[in-house]
């Protein structure tokens, strides 16, 4: 991973956790890396010691493994060699974050780290078979794992299929499956968890280029990532994308004064809401009613006006179905919205 | 509405179902002419008289009305002026058609037939408001109508605010709300309805270039179409799209001895599946085992590859959360796909 | 079955429809009788010619086949035998009943009609396997049939489990799975569709000593009954209950001017009132709105007061989970509610 | 509260956790007793701190907060008087419970704990007004809270209508709304949440007579209690019951090498088990899937005949479909099992 810009040239260098963290000095845009290895993930989104802290603003230049704890490498490789689910980095505070503030979250760089991706059943996961939340009497799918080779110039990955000699290479789009922060009200939650708070939303909007927004839940934030995604198909509904580990670049500003009930997304073209719950008719409800709420509040548009427009143009992206909560993210254009009220 | 190719030129004009319908005779990819009015549509997708008869291969060239009859012309018209919704023309009869077949749409040509759109607050409909279905002790939602009007040049539909000066241009992308054929088992549902048949399904890959597939339920197909939208966003969350009456040109054949169990999409990049019912968990659960389906019979892949292969390249595309049932269409393009077997 | 009380005695007779219908002359309260057969069921609840006419008040007393057309009579009987699913008594005419209506069905008797019972895994239908709307990737459950021996003077239906010795008894409490009249809007649905009409409800509420409400939705209202039970659990899990014919004494009335949106049952201690639709959550709100609204209009608590007396002292009885939507009736005992208005 | 039996007499006292937790000594058996006070409850079911230790066998005897921590004392008094929802007491330590045991709780005697019970309209709660979890665009039910006198000697809570003179006396039966341990993996849940670990679960079936299991997820099993309840309605349908403060006895076990995923609930007639989750069709889903394992396992029933037993026989109690799972409980009796295999 490679450093694109100069504004956060490294200027100097102070330990802030341990031997992982570093902080670039001197203002704000300061760029803070920190080397995330099995040793030191987590699997909650929880308060916890930050291993790493940054001023609102600052740049994180870390990497994160693989929802395996990059255990899988090659065939015949099982998922009992897993250490545990979706291994995080973090928790990293962002100085000056308090509850009722939104963190922004600015993803400017993603890569895939390695040239290995991992696909798998896996167990109590997916959209067409008995899981641990849609129990039935039949038999779990058996065990069977996919490896993706990935090939950097083409920025495809490939798939090979385990029953037959068909292969064929999907375009990359890098996205982190888990980034959020510390709950509200003292929760800790699984990492394979998404909510309120982010985590696991497996959200293909977490991608270079886009801003995901935060409620601010406990002092500093306490921000988490990983879950590495190479590529996804909507719904994710075998039970995981393209597992990968990732190089990545993000920047972490605090908004003062601006409280947030669930994550948004936002880029140059698009404002999008996140609702993470079941069933699916509740996930988009949540989505839904945040985004009228948003346009309202930030556009001028009538709460009615705004939901007839919404019934003309808005998206409407399921991201996964198959997590303990389902993830759909409403979205619409800002060209059709009024201008932004200052 | 005009004839673009020459293929099926008028080649001579046959009565079939009073002065409604007429048939362009000599061979298939004949033209069958048929003028809807709100004296002959039907409210039911159902087993009824047909008012024409078509060839396989024949090429029907109609019109519909608009979801409220074109009863809503300008502001200060209510809902209370429909005399029903989703008003059909149809049924029209496929000769040759029989219980097991599919019955394929191809849909060549739709366009607007008017200069304006109407959006409204339907009772008992909407994605986050209290419904027939999902109701609640809240008071429902006041009735708002918003006419659109519509440039054909331009081939926009303009949203205008109720409640500010704020207006908007859409491009149209005019597609059939209601599309569909008789129900199996002797069944006849109301034209708010999406299921197994079609129906009202809401869908804007029923737009031109695609085709539809359908069971075959009964002798003769007995295909219906309404309840044009000339745009519509993901969910159509407020209970309506832009709601206008269409010209259409749709080419009806009839491919014997495959069957299937839910409607199907298809063109030359992509193969698609419908899942109609509630909750949404379902309606995708639906879409994605007959997409698995699809792709090991017609393209070889064993099930489990297919499922996992969907994981990464497939897409969900939330048609509707507003009607009866919802509808999911699940897509994959064929370029993910090995080669169609013979 | 034997006609038990003499107020209704047979004072004549005319043939109505056929040499199935028979018509107690003179007065309401007389006792018609029809003789249900595999050759006069019929498979909808639709508008259909009636097989006989009651005045408002009149018993009709007739016998109806199991849910399998009393097809599988001994082990080794398989589902194919099944000429159809639920078929139905019907449709019995009442004069007099106009859309707008309520049709009031008291069950006076109801008999188990012969000496075996049957249970089965039912292609599609299940809580906990894989089905035609919740569909998977796993193979059906293998096709299962259990035959229950009827002790009519213990009043038990006896299990004996296939896999091992065991069998135990079971009390049988015998009802109408299927219970219902002519849908609204000219719809025909499926005997196996339970909806705002009845239908295939499982309802153990239909039995001996209980009062149903339908909507009237058609002249002469066209009710139907069949697909008996000796006995079923909450949920009716495994997709069939104890299935028998009966023989059965319903006395059905037309309440003029009353009109409701869903059924209801009514007895000496409770008022009950049905939801029927997908998911059980949807089905849980629509009981509860109309329950609400019952106490509301005929009780006098306001809708807030009734909505926290039903928090304490509500029940909900889970009829089915199997069946296209899913029944729940909600109750509560009139002891807890102010007089009934005048 | 009384100690009612003498097998565990007060044969001497130790303090284990400061001055509010007394351990009588001496063998299992005995008695601890502990006082909950607003200064020493609890708001997450997690892995915290014990405040009593206990051997398994052991009573606590101890007393609970309601739901509001006993804040809302009087016509006037408006929820914003609470400092928080469900206050637990907790957590008690049971000696030499390990992950993968089993904690049976036998609740030997409830008692409601003063003259006062509270109804309210909770924020976010409510089975048909919008949610937290299930948002729409309406406003919010109005504030309201009802007051319940106690009559310890009738054993009833008497409503009052807000709205009209209208009052009724219901029977009491006293139940714990919040009971369970801390969770697995490390999470630690909010108290208003039911899941795998117990919770929030406002399982009527918690109430003296009965023993409740739960998996222990960490050493010590930490168990916790709160949110009692003088009486509920099935489903809590307007977010709270009739909210008391306790007096509690219960017995706490640990059963070495017996491993559960979900509570169950046993007393002499049945055996229950829970799911909590959503939609209620998943909640359902959950249950029947381990009471089918339940019985296959210690009743050696084969699962098919189990589950076409469970179609016959089951119970399905809904408990709540208001907080941010809800819960299920199916059962059998065990009269319709065979003898319990050793």
């Amino acid at each position: 991973m490679q450093v694109k810009s100069g504004a956060w040239a490294l200027l100097g260098v102070m330990l802030v956790a341990g031997f992982h963290g570093q902080r670039v000095q001197g203002q704000t845009g300061n760029v803070v890396h920190y080397t995330t290895t099995i040793d030191n993930v987590k699997y909650l989104f929880a308060t916890a010691e930050p291993v790493a802290r940054l001023k609102s603003g600052d740049i994180l230049d870390t990497n994160t493994l693989d929802c395996f704890g990059n255990a899988l490498r090659k065939p015949g490789d099982t998922l009992s060699m897993s250490k545990g689910d979706n291994p995080l980095a973090g928790p990293f505070l962002v100085e000056g974050a308090e509850p009722g503030d939104t963190l922004a979250v600015k993803i400017l760089d993603l890569q895939v780290d390695g040239d290995t991706g991992v696909g798998a059943f896996a167990p109590g996961f997916g959209a067409i078979n008995e899981t641990n939340y849609t129990p039935m009497l039949h038999a779990p799918l058996p065990e069977r794992v996919w490896f993706y080779h990935i090939d950097h110039a083409a920025n495809t990955a490939s798939f090979k299929a385990l029953d037959s000699d068909f292969s064929v290479k999907i375009p990359m789009h890098p996205f982190f499956g888990c980034i959020g922060v510390a709950p509200a009200n003292g929760e800790a939650r699984s990492s394979v968890v998404p909510a309120e708070f982010g985590g696991n939303m497996d959200s293909p909007e977490a991608s270079a280029g886009n801003t995901v927004y935060f409620p601010v839940n406990v002092k500093g934030g306490l921000f988490y990532i990983g879950d590495g995604h190479a590529a996804m198909g909507d719904g994710e509904v075998a039970g995981t994308a393209i597992e990968v580990p990732l190089k990545a670049r993000v920047q972490l500003s605090v908004i003062k004064g601006r409280t947030i009930a669930w994550p948004q997304f936002e880029n140059d073209d698009a404002i999008m809401t996140v609702g993470a719950y079941r069933p699916l008719d509740d996930a988009v409800r949540i989505a839904f009613t945040e985004l009228v709420h948003w346009i309202h509040k930030d556009y001028g548009l009538s709460e009615l006006d705004a939901y007839e427009l919404l019934s003309q143009v808005a998206r409407i992206h399921l991201n996964e179905m198959v997590d303990p909560n389902y993830v759909v993210v409403a979205s619409v254009e800002k060209k059709y919205l009024p201008a932004k009220k200052k």
